[in-house]
Parts: structure tokens; sequence; C-alpha cells
């Protein structure tokens, strides 16, 4: 195992690259999915089997874990990962995205945000010092930044002023990071959909000087061709010998473009909480399970996927367990969703190395367009 | 593979028996405990896990089954093994105990008991003749004649009237049940706790022979006091060299005394549910892991313990997903109870054949006398 984080591209096409991050708990294939362990569990799923679909790397709520748990009794218990069980690499968020969706009465101002729990409204702070102090608590292998971000679309003065308070604070969370070798901080771009703030941020960044940067702010409501648009460029605005990291993203057709543009990292909740409401991700599209037209389908949700819901049960199966409100809807839906990004990624990753991305991506969105097969 | 039923007892321990009984889907260890998978599924279980705590059978419900996804439905999806993908042997009860707790509107007659379904008010009718027929759609190994007991305490006539029905009804499942090698069929006793009523309900049913007997009609209110009264002398006046089935038992010390007393087979929803609502079985007694004292708890739920929830996490972290409502916390607390039952059997069977049935049963009280371990 490296003693040190690195991060070495092993290979490229077009503006995708492919490669790994190297650190003391594991390495971490890239493009990587990580999928959100929220309250220090992947919903539904146990973390061998998180494991077994493919998933190098969790990611953990700095919100949530600080409120129930808490971040000090997580570190009385040896850690996150040891509480967890799961000994591979964890990167956490720094709560200030979900202090701002979650939590009530939220005062924020330069020092950082007071706000009251979603779950029994006692008190809390944050702030880029306190969000360093709870990622090291939590043990965390790559820590964000404290930052703040508004929701899309915003007036370019409100996203430039808060842009520049986030770049502030990236100094700060870099400062109360200090030394820590063999975990990683991350700093992250904002400014919007508008280029010259990405820059201005991208600059102030790589001035303070991280070991991995996120593409912030996106996938907050400007949609998929705004995204984009900002993707068209943002990644070429950070270091090429570094990770790049597209928070909170996404559906199979945002990560195969971000991939496309350069993008090595993401994270989302989707597949885990489709998953649980029913929603199945296959490369013909999204099958609906509680649709009647499943209830005497003896087919797999996929014919060609190896997952143990695919193996194992048919479509009339799943359908019947979601109906009935079972536990086992669940466990075998997001294990599907897991196994499908991450066979997603593992297809993405061979095909920019092999340098068909291209071809990958074509048969990618001609399948999807199949539609998913037709009931009997 | 056995190609017909069977049953073997391989060594006595007093009126306890350890033996093996021999279908077309493999081999049940006795005594043996059923999980309960109700609709198609043992909560919060995948069917590998369910197999890996040591069951060789499981138990399915024919109310619930025919009602949702119907008998009909799993039939021409090829029988209720291929749907809940569990290729070991299961056992249906007949549907009769569950129209009586949890349907509405219900009307009894010699006949059979037409009713109202709990899920939808659609009304249904059970009968010998249709309880024969849904679970030979199922697919189910063990059958279990249509039957009808009264909730204990009752007048003893109407125990005994109840009781010359169901042996009327066994007769007619009998009839309508046919030959079917490899399948098995049992008859149930009733007579509640009048050992007169027992005895005439055992005679009926010997005279009509069966490839079984379950003592029924009791765990209904009785107590346990009185429930070992009738487990004194019940299972002796069944057929020695066939299985005896104790329906819906039950708790650890239940099973205990019942194997001492010669029952071979028992089935009950308490480990999964338990697991659901965060009690845990150990040696040492219940943990109730939603109690404070668990939050700060380094230590597994049972030391000794090697289910995965014992070898993966702290009390601390059970409780932890358990307040958080997390979906982890009944698959590992499930897990963890039915491994205890599967153990506890397991060891039963152990001592039996070895003839040290009573030291083992006395060390499983001691244990438990010395209560959960204190906490830190």
């Amino acid at each position: 195992m490296a003693q040190t984080f690195g991060f070495q591209v092993q290979g490229r096409d077009g503006k995708a690259r492919t490669g790994v991050i190297t650190t003391p708990r594991g390495e971490i294939r890239t493009p990587a999915f990580m999928p959100v362990g929220t309250a220090a569990t992947v919903k539904a799923m146990l973390p061998e089997s998180v494991r077994a679909t493919g998933a190098d790397i969790l990611l953990g709520n700095t919100y949530h874990l600080m409120l129930r748990p808490t971040a000090e009794r997580i570190d009385r218990l040896g850690g996150l990962h040891r509480f967890m069980n799961w000994e591979r690499p964890i990167l956490t968020d720094s709560g200030g995205f979900q202090v701002m969706s979650l939590s009530a009465l939220r005062k924020m101002s330069e020092e950082g945000v007071r706000f009251k729990s979603h779950i029994d409204g006692s008190e809390h702070f944050l702030s880029p010092e306190r969000s360093m102090e709870i990622q090291r608590l939590l043990g965390s292998d790559i820590v964000m930044c404290f930052d703040e971000c508004p929701a899309l679309p915003a007036p370019e003065e409100v996203v430039a002023k808060s842009m520049r308070m986030s770049m502030r604070w990236a100094q700060r969370s870099r400062d109360a990071f200090g030394d820590r070798p063999g975990h990683a901080l991350f700093g992250i771009q904002q400014g919007g959909v508008t280029q010259e703030l990405r820059a201005e941020s991208a600059e102030a960044l790589v001035q303070i000087g991280f070991d991995g940067y996120a593409v912030g702010g996106l996938a907050v409501g400007e949609g998929q061709e705004a995204m984009f648009g900002v993707l068209d460029y943002a990644p070429g605005m950070l270091p090429e010998d570094k990770p790049r990291y597209l928070m909170g993203v996404g559906k199979p057709d945002d990560i195969v473009g971000a991939v496309q543009r350069g993008i090595d990292m993401m994270d989302c909740v989707l597949p885990s909480r489709s998953g649980r409401t029913g929603q199945a991700f296959t490369r013909r599209g999204v099958v609906n399970i509680k649709n009647a037209r499943h209830m005497d389908d003896p087919r797999p949700l996929d014919e060609d996927c190896t997952c143990p819901a695919c193996r194992g049960y048919s479509r009339a199966y799943l359908h019947h367990v979601f109906r009935a409100g079972e536990i086992i809807s669940s466990m075998l839906l997001t294990w599907h969703n897991l196994h499908y990004f991450q066979e997603l990624m593992a297809g993405l990753r061979g095909a920019i190395a092999e340098g068909r991305l291209d071809a990958f991506v074509a048969q990618f969105h001609a399948r999807r367009a199949e539609g998913d097969i037709e009931p009997l």
C-alpha cells in the first residue's frame, strides 16, 4: 500500500483520463463512482456487498455524522472506517452543502454557519476550522474544503460573492487541515455557470494548493446542458496532475458526459435512493419495477447483468416484494443499481485505456435509445 | 438426494431425538428451526444469508401468498422455490391460523372459511381442498393439513368441537392431497390443554396416516407452563418414527424445553421480527440495542458469536443505525438472531447425539441467568 496520497494518469482519450489514486487504505481506479454512505451506511447494503459491486471508495456526510452519532463518538470508537466496517478509502464532504439543504434556522456569516439540527433541533456551528476538525475525527482519507454555494439559477453577483467567500474559506480549510501524510485535502471550484468566475476560483485554489480539485456548485438545478457547458471548460482550469471531482453527479448519462470532459471522480445518492423507490438502471434505460407490466414477467431486470438481483430473481419477484413493502426489494434493487453504476465506470475506464471512448459512448446511447425490453 | 420423503432418528437422549428428514430438495437436520418467509422472503435477509446461518428449511405462509402474489402466479413462474430463490425444502402452513388472526369478516362453516383480504378487502375462500391446491401450486415440500384452533384459554367444549372439525378436515386434506411422491403431508393434533382431547386427536390422525405430525393449538396464549404441560404427554401420543412439529414456537427457552420433550421441528417469526425491532438474542439473554447504554459500547452483541453482525460491528454502531432507522440495522440484527437460533439448534443436536443434553440445558440456563454483559 502507498503510504502517501497520490494520483497517476495512466491513459487518455480526448479530454478523458483513466488512472489510479493511491492512498494508504487502497487504490481508487478512476474515473471512479463513489456510493454515498450518508449515516455510516450505504442504505440497504452491507459494506462487503458494496465492495462486491466494484466500489473502491465511499462518501460519508459530515453534516449527518456530526449530528448523529457525532464525530467525537466515532473518533472514540476508532474512526469511521472501523465504525461502519469499511476499511477502504472514504471521502467526506464538508457539511456545507447539507447545512443549506437540510437544516433549519441557519445563520451564515464570514465566520461560518450556525444552524439547528433537522433531527432534534439542537444548535450547531460549522466553519472551515470545525469542518476540518470533524473530518479529522472521522478519519476521512479525502477531506473536502468547507464551502458555500447558491442554488442555480442565481444572479451573477450573488454567485461571485459566494465564490469569493468560499475561496477565503478554502484558505482557512487549508490552514486548519495542516500536514496529515496519507490524507488528502481537496479544494472546491465555485463560480456557477460564469466562465470568468470559474477561472478566478480555479486560480485562487491553485494558489493555495490542494491534493485534488472538485468542480462544485453544479447539479443544483441548472440542468444537464448548462452543467456540460461548464464542464466544457472548468476541468481544464484545474491542474492536470491532480484528480478532478464532480460533486453530486449523477445520472448515467451525466456521468458519461462528465468523464468525456475530463472528470475523474463522482458521487451520487441516485443508485441507492432509486433502489429504494423501485427504479432500476439498466443498459436499456430505467425499469420502474412497481409497474403492473412486471407482475408476471419471469425475466431478470437485465439479462446481461451478473448482479445477485439479476442472477437470482425475476421482475415478477422484484415487483411482488416492492409492492409488499419487503426490505429485500431495497436490498436487491440497490445492489443492482450500484452494480450497474460500477460496471459503467469499469466500461469507461477500459474504453479510455484502449482509446475507444467515442465508440463506447455511442453504444451507451444507442442501447438506451432502444428503450427497456418490452413486456411479454 | 433422496427421491422420497423420509425420517431417520439417529440419536436419543431421554425423550429428545436427533435425526434427519430427507427430501428430494435436501436434508433437514432435526431438531430443526425453520425461519419464516411470510411473503416469499425472510424479511431483511437474502436467501443465501439465511442458508449461511444454518437453516435447512424455510416456512412459507399460504394465507399471505394466496393473496399476493397469488398461488396461481407463483405456479406460472415456476413455483415458490424458484420465485424466492431458495432451492432447499419449504414447509407451508395451511392458511387456517392466519385467516383467523389477520383477515376481516370471516365466516366459518363445515365446508371452510370465507374471508376478506387484510390487504385489499377482496373475498376469498379456504377449505381443506383449496388449501391443498394452493400448497401444491406453491410447490411446497411439506404441506400442512387445513385446520382450525381456538385461542386459549377456551371452554373445553369449544376446544373439543373445534378439534373434531379439524379431524374431519384432516381426512379431507389427506383425500385432496392424494399421492405426491417426494412431498409430505403433516397432520395437526389439536385438543388444547386437555389430555383426553389430545389423545382423541392423535388417534384420529394416526388412523388417517400422515408423513409427520404437528402439535398444534399451542403458543396461542396459554403460557409456557401450560404449553410444557401439554408437551409432557402430547408428542408421546404421536408415532415415534415420524417427525413431530411444534407450530409457531418460539423463544429460545421454549425451543429447549420442547426439544427435551421430543419435538423435532419448530418455526417462529421471533428472530426476524425481533431483529427489526432492535432485540438481539444472545447466550446471556436479550440485548435491546435501542437502549442508550449501548451508545458508546465498542463490543459486539456477543463476543463469542461468529455472525457478520458480531464480527464486523460494535453495539455502538448497531445502536446508531437502529436509532437512525437504517435498513442495515434490520439486516444485521436479523442475521444475528437467525444465526443464534440455528447455533442453538446445532448445539441441541450435538448434545442429544452425545447423550449430554441435560448438561447442555443446564449451561444454557446458567448463562442466561448471568444476564447480559454489563455496560462499560
